[in-house]
């Protein structure tokens, strides 16, 4: 019986067991039949292994100290079968990246710093660097945390998770248009919108000027097909203005995604309410790229939406969804603006996974 | 942060977390509480702890050495709810007690025998002492093991779960009408029964007496309401000669349950193949109080079961299920008959579940 060191952590809405390489080496095995085994794949309900038997518990992350001089770790995200004898290698997962700051600091892989930590993970599947920040209150990381997410009814800690200057990735500037705002065509009339490109194009529209609060519910938008036609008419045209498409017809689904935005109730502390569209359907809570470029508009003067915030959104914003408040983060590292949002980790339980000699 | 030690298993078909009663003690706070909270209660996901988010797999087992004379262990079950706040220490449970005599072998509770070791546990829940059977080679505990039961697909330590003494618990006597066979009515002829009273009371029929082969999928039998009210009304007649019931009328649904059993095909390694009537309806597999009965009738010539085995069952019975093969296993424990099911365990990790300071 072999005895494989793991670590079990809850990052954003999923659980992840956490490895690191060397411990995943088992003479004549490769990495995927021992991580199918330790999790009980194939099995839809992954009864003898560590599997949780639903995709967003399914989940290994697997680390190494960096030979990269641009990160201290490198991450690689592993997506474990559960009917399938098979791994998927080949995406990142935003929810279990955020387990692997709080790992390298508890590791001693990184010196913790006296209020907070600055990571630069790697992750592999996807090439990208991400910097993650964490709270180190006197050098060290905390009891649990108090950091709420939507999804999950239990505090972590807050991990800030931030992608290196974002602006311009698609389009080469954050104002694809050289301007914080343009008019754009609505069921015959013109109303004011932000065109914007960091972390993702994103079109970002007052609800008040297409008719609605922008408190609505999912049911609330999802049925009304007409405003739905005329809300998609403008994010095509849209992207014909941020040159992504050369024709309405011919503009993507996916990009550029849309949000709603609105001021809060009186008394929230949320700074905006935003209800994004995305692939022609209200999203349940926020695309983290989506939360990106909501920030930079809120940071950058005369868009619609610092229009509608007053207060200091200088190191973040937090955002009203229908899933609840979601926190965003930007620091300047290194002469780099880092744009992302905050999520929140807990590490579960320490252990030692038991593999069989055969199977 | 606490550091609560504790052993994953599989035990059967769910998966338990095994704890020792010291280690769940924790300062201001009850048991329940720090089960919850480990275990990630309430959330219907449990994704910030170690439940499943299924009722399968949001199981405890809490361990002591015995402070009976007549037992080495004694566990305590516990379901720990998902949704709601609330920890249900009201029944046993026969997957989970499979970890018992496999975690008290490993931790030096009880000695090692050369060949298998019989570990005495005592049920809290139910104050029932049930004999544990498990191998042993050389002394000790070996590899994952070769046991497979229906619903795992990967094979684990057989543990065998003895019940002692189980003939006559309900109506005083193993065949309570004094005959190892019976006649009653079926659809207005006599048919050829056995009356037994092991583990709970169960009436056999031969499949081929009431016009089935007793190879028959549950749809194939579920489908044909005719033919079920027939074996109900016979099974009522039953619960009169057993003295259960003073009517057909008065009979319970639930108890006797009625097991169809025929001869297994050519070259299948079962000695008998088995369709037991549970509620009306045909059961998945086999109760494990079912399988007592059966095996016991399989065990006294004369019985509708004998008549149809010509292989040595004095060890167990291997009966063959719609759900798979069950195992049975007796034998004679200081004088005392026990007889029981084979399950099958595996532990899965040994862990550190950290729990924080406040909640």
């Amino acid at each position: 019986m072999f005895r494989i060191p793991a670590t079990w952590m809850r990052g954003g809405t999923s659980k992840c067991w956490v490895f690191e390489w060397d411990h995943l080496q088992v003479p004549g095995k490769t990495v995927d039949e021992v991580l199918l085994r330790l999790f009980g794949s194939p099995d839809h309900r992954q009864i003898d292994g560590v599997g949780g038997g639903t995709s967003t518990t399914s989940k290994a992350v697997i680390l190494a100290r960096s030979l990269s001089e641009d990160a201290d770790v490198d991450y690689t995200f592993a997506q474990v079968g559960i009917d399938e004898q098979r791994v998927d290698w080949g995406s990142n997962c935003g929810n279990c990246s955020a387990v692997v700051a709080p790992y390298a600091i508890e590791r001693g892989w990184v010196d913790a710093g006296q209020e907070s930590t600055a990571v630069r993970t790697l992750n592999t599947n996807t090439n990208q660097l991400i910097l993650q920040r964490v709270d180190t209150p006197h050098g060290a990381l905390g009891d649990a945390g108090t950091q709420m997410i939507p999804g999950v009814p239990f505090p972590g800690m807050p991990v800030g998770m931030g992608f290196f200057d974002p602006a311009g990735r698609t389009t080469g500037a954050l104002f694809p248009t050289g301007e914080p705002v343009e008019k754009l065509g609505f069921d015959g009339r013109q109303v004011t919108v932000t065109l914007i490109d960091a972390g993702a194009p994103v079109v970002i529209v007052e609800a008040d000027a297409v008719g609605l609060t922008g408190h609505e519910t999912a049911a609330e938008i999802d049925t009304r097909k007409e405003l739905l036609v005329h809300l998609d008419d403008l994010r095509r045209d849209a992207a014909v203005q941020m040159g992504i498409a050369t024709s309405r017809a011919g503009a993507e689904r996916a990009i550029p995604k849309l949000a709603l935005v609105a001021r809060p109730e009186p008394g929230d502390k949320a700074d905006i309410v935003v209800r994004m569209l995305s692939m022609g359907r209200l999203h349940p809570a926020l695309a983290i790229t989506g939360s990106v470029a909501l920030t930079m508009a809120a940071q950058h003067k005369g868009t619609v939406l610092a229009n509608l915030i007053s207060s200091d959104v200088s190191a973040g914003v937090t955002m009203r969804t229908p899933a609840g408040l979601v926190q965003t983060w930007s620091e300047i590292n290194d002469g780099v603006t880092v744009v992302g949002a905050l999520r929140s980790a807990r590490r579960i339980a320490d252990a030692e996974l038991l593999l069989p000699d055969t199977w």
